[in-house]
C-alpha cells in the first residue's frame, strides 16, 4: 500500500463559538480561500459545513481542505506571514480544531 | 457561497490504539478499501497517515476518506450490513475517532 507520492491534504476541522455570526463565518471562509491567491504553493481550497447525520462529529461544524504539491509546499503555507495573520484572526473564533495533513493514497486489489 | 450540489466527502480522523500493528492496520485498511466493492453508493476511497508538522492533530494517525454522490448515498452505506460488520471490527481497534460529513465547495471571487 504505497503512499501516494507528491500530493498532501491538509484538513482542518473546526467548531466556531456560538457567538460567531454566519455572517463572520462567510467573511472568514472567503478570507481563508483569498490565501490561495496569496500563498504560491497552496494549490486548491474547499470548505464545507457538517452535514453528517451519524452524530460521531464530535461538535466540529466546518471543514477546511487546502491541497499542496509536497509538505515543503505545507510548511511555506504555514510560515507565510499572510497564513500567520489569518490564523490570528481565525483561530480566537473556534471553540476548538483539529488540523491533520496526509498524502491520499488508493488501495490497489 | 453556494454549496457544491451532489458529491458528500465522509472523513474518519481516527488514533488507533497502541497496541494495533502495523499490519493490523494495514489489513483494517484494505477491508475498508473493500468497502468500495461491496456497498454501490461509495464511489472512491482515499486514506492516508497523518504526517503534519504543525503538531495540531490532537494524535490522530490516519485519515479515511470516502466520496458519495448525496446524503442518501451515505446514508445507505452507514446501514449497508457491510458496514456495520467493518465497524464492528474498526472501533475495538481505535482510541477515539471522529466522522465528519461535508459538501467540498469551492469560493467564487
Amino acid at each position: 500500500m504505497e503512499e501516494a507520492k507528491g500530493v498532501v491534504k491538509h484538513v482542518a476541522l473546526t467548531k466556531f463559538k456560538d457567538d460567531i455570526t454566519p455572517e463572520r463565518i462567510e467573511e472568514l471562509t472567503k478570507a481563508y480561500a483569498n490565501l490561495l491567491n496569496v500563498i504560491p504553493s497552496m494549490k486548491s481550497f474547499h470548505w464545507g459545513k457538517d452535514v453528517s447525520a451519524e452524530n460521531l462529529h464530535q461538535g466540529f461544524t466546518h471543514v477546511f481542505e487546502s491541497t499542496f504539491e509536497s509538505m515543503e509546499g505545507v510548511a511555506e503555507y504555514v510560515a507565510h506571514p499572510a497564513h500567520v495573520e489569518y490564523a490570528n484572526l481565525l483561530i480566537p473564533c473556534l471553540e476548538k480544531f483539529v488540523i491533520i495533513d496526509y498524502k491520499p493514497t488508493v488501495v490497489k486489489f
